[in-house]
């Protein structure tokens, strides 16, 4: 018998992804939650049955039999969403930053908007399961992590846990993203004009994933840079990593570290010494693919993080959040 | 001493494209017309100096001595706007289709709005130079053509005059254009995750430029069916334009019509029988390149029509046909 | 327990996408076979397993108990290797167009190479299941189809068949691939600078795909002009098709035949009337979705027919044609 | 009277941008010169008439009356043609790294051959005018730089220079280049499938453009990091570089250290503080635009510098160059 879970905001990229990956579920059956018209409907086959519909509302989601529900909603609709359905006992996770952050204070700093909802921002879970697994499994409500800070996390913290890091010089962290990690809604940002044959740059050093990095991996502020760019692709998102680690004396010593961290980790994997992966590696897959390059006698290295933004960067993530909190096979679905 | 001349619109990309040609032209000097406030401007180097810029009032107008504006406005602005400048006396290239149909009832029934503007509808000269330069030359309202007609009516309209195409198979256009044809305003359908790694077929049978092509081509409507859709890129149309030609025994027969036809003209270029231009060959030019293929066992034929939509589809043409109308060399800002 | 089957040619883009499709079918074990060796693999992550690989030789086949190969490889090498597997009792299913033709006559004409096995190319079963299902699951050797015509005759054939069609005006096929379909040999055609934001049509009337669409939609020459063309994406067909019916009336009597002629199909499906799809409905799924549109009052009608190049068009219909030829179920894998 | 110039390699995507940029110079004509036959002409109009082109020999380039060549090929083709050139009196702009670094050791470590013409390596002018104008004007050979090290340097070397730079923590340069950047050779690196839609690193920390960054900036190894990225792209380098400044206390202060370094220059351009330039701005140009954000807190910079890789980071550079080298307005068909 499969669960019913429910998606508010399918149509956007993050929404659609999850209906897409839940439809290989065992466990599971996705339950579109109507919470606005909009428009943006793509033509359909004649006779194609999508996943069933229902109003969003406590008394239906009841109804519905809906234990679980994915936001992928702006922060400030999940904020305004996520108390009703806790408060009707269906789980939650959110894929907005509206629960990422530790403070009302250190959130209002970064999205420039009170928050509502404290108590929930203090209870929620940060859900990147290679690190915060047990709190997960536990939670009532998840808060799924930004799509860069993902990629930067899993490179990043095993290196400074290790101590092989020189904080002082800084861990630099350039960041590239394809379109739809801004979203679906239109804008001239990202109209196809705008975006093909360019590149650019957007919220250099001040981007509000900023926090999410420094929380998760323990750096401090002033030890890391980062900037997010634009790709004019749709999917991907390719992080490049420079540190100085003085002790160290080649790259294996630095995939090591990565490898024994993620031994029996499903869906972060490690390459060979010396080489990188590209976006076409991890697109589509919910894996997070690291590499390392170092240079013996600079002792500089460079580490290259690759996801799929909308897989383990938001839906993949999310479902493996799910199934950490419902008991199930924790890469279902996503393998 | 240069003349100057007015864009409105200068921020779409027919406007912006104005814009970017004139600044070549020895003769013109632009002027920025404020019509309204919008957004999206780009961040520009410190000093950099562009055209200058000046209120769209005919007050304003006058002041500076511009004697031609250029109207990259939607239809309605369009017909809005003529009539106030062309009673302060200043001519008017209008870049819109607001007047490129023969009568209100034809407008209305493919732009499914009223005419405003009957008067100037009757007395616009259509800006088909290679057909219509004499009236060019004499006229102070200019409707220059759409993108797509441009193309279809260089390529359709020899054959279709010198008897060689068999009517009653009909002629199918199949059109593809580049996003930039569909204006710089934000929407779903031109955003980039939807276009990219994408192809689609629109307003398949139904396009509001079918009755210019009937127009200047001479077909009737039951001989002519046109596809427009969409390229994932920024720029250009290719039209692969079918035929049957009963009495023509190869390709260079064809070839020849187009040739003579084209004689003396600075803006179509003909292909060797057998070969046919590729979107690079127009990118950025003013030019309309024509190839022809030829099956002389099954006499069926196939032209393809290669422009640059923002340039000999728009504003390449606008600045042709502002050349003849104020008596300058035609291919000047253009070669 | 799983049934071996071999797939030679697994580092071309069909080839992979053979061994991406079959990782997921529960009746079948891929392995690949090492026919020459190559450049041109991937960095992999540390202990990636892929599947097995085994030399291509009779011998070798035969020990690891495979049943089936799949030659996802030029002409003239499938040609050259089928004899052998068919000689050790495998069955073959060829991705080329070296079986797709009748006789060695008209594949000389169109493949400007003598055939050198006319016995083979008499017994081949062309595997295009929706109209061919019976031989194949006969057959020992399927010739799977071309992608161009996959996609023609899915759409042309049903109404050829009705008789609604003027054939005397003529069928006519404007086709877009994307890039893929030229394989992975690296050549100046398919380079990025020279595909991308550009667009341009080849082997206009005289691709060798023309004879498989007359010899499955029963059209003749002279009924019939195609196009093919590059855009500028990894992925994906679309057809625009033009047709005259003239004792049709609505673009629903069309959908009409075409539901009724692939009831049950799994994988053609058929959009509203006056809808079509784009690229992005059927990319990575082996559906053939079809629209219609079409105009009563001049009797002319567009079919616009899209499917995944590298699916329907490649390495799902060949799985759709094992499935049939081994008797597992004919979408295993496939939805 | 127009002096003829040569362009040895014409058909390469440098060459071709050679030629483009110089059928707009009022004192030179272009001459292609034909040093081996190769494949991959493009078709052409009826009656297009392109520059001459002559045989490439020391006679033939004599008799033309030509008095300086372009040399758009790789390497170890320039260290063979130029002495030839040079040795008929004829100036030579080199487009490839043969004659950038200093020494014949330091070239074999970085690009694995030995260098055959040590003392044009000495006597070499390397030509980025911004900083080598003098040198540029007397030489007879001139190095153009490199794409990657003409962004790298403009931006790095005012801010090396005026010592606000801690060069202990090092200076990062995330650089991403354009398709173009690779050549026209057909590759699988350079395919479009391979390409688009992805993102790849390559030659992290170890590209031959390294020491060219070096030489110039002044920066010593161990405080340089550097990597290469593949977009996909046409054409364009963006490089985002990161600095810790520890007594700078805004982006204003190192605006102004750029502002003032390059008051005067034609092509290097400085934004306002906390803004940066895309890709779009500098595409088809000879400018290199640069932006600066800077972290008050934090005392960490980032300098986004932008060029066009086929215009200032070559053939427009090479022009530059030349007008230098002839005389010219230094600007002349580059503005």
């Amino acid at each position: 018998m499969a669960t019913p879970v429910g998606i508010v905001g399918y149509r956007g990229y993050s929404g659609a992804e999850l209906v897409h990956l839940l439809e290989r579920h065992r466990r599971v059956e996705p339950v579109l939650l109507e919470h606005r018209e909009d428009a943006g409907s793509r033509p359909r086959p004649r006779g194609a049955r999508g996943p069933r519909q229902a109003p969003f509302t406590p008394d239906a989601v009841k109804a519905e039999g809906i234990g679980l529900v994915f936001l992928a909603t702006p922060a400030d609709v999940s904020m305004a969403l996520a108390p009703a359905m806790l408060g009707a006992g269906v789980k939650v996770v959110d894929l907005s930053g509206a629960f990422r952050l530790r403070t009302p204070e250190r959130y209002h700093a970064w999205y420039k908007e009170p928050h509502t909802q404290p108590e929930l921002l203090a209870e929620a879970a940060y859900g990147l399961p290679e690190f915060c697994r047990q709190r997960v499994r536990g939670a009532r409500l998840v808060a799924n992590p930004g799509c860069y800070p993902t990629a930067a996390n899993l490179a990043i913290k095993p290196l400074v846990e290790a101590g092989v890091v020189d904080l002082d010089a800084g861990v630099i962290c350039d960041a590239k993203s394809g379109v739809s990690g801004a979203g679906r809604k239109p804008s001239l940002k990202t109209s196809f004009c705008e975006v093909t044959e360019n590149f650019s740059a957007y919220s250099i050093l001040h981007h509000r994933h900023v926090p999410e990095v420094l929380l998760t991996s323990g750096l401090e502020e002033q030890q890391f840079s980062f900037t997010a760019q634009l790709l004019p692709i749709d999917r991907g998102i390719l992080e490049t990593i420079y540190v100085r680690a003085p002790r160290v004396s080649s790259a294996s010593d630095l995939v090591d570290i990565l490898e024994k961290r993620y031994a029996g980790e499903a869906f972060v994997r490690v390459y060979d010494a010396g080489h990188a992966p590209d976006l076409r590696a991890v697109q589509r897959t919910n894996f997070c693919d690291l590499g390392v390059v170092f240079d013996a006698s600079t002792k500089r290295g460079v580490i290259v993080s690759a996801i799929d933004n909308l897989v383990k960067g938001a839906a993949g993530q999310a479902i493996q959040n799910m199934n950490l909190m419902l008991g199930f096979e924790e890469s279902e679905a996503l393998l």
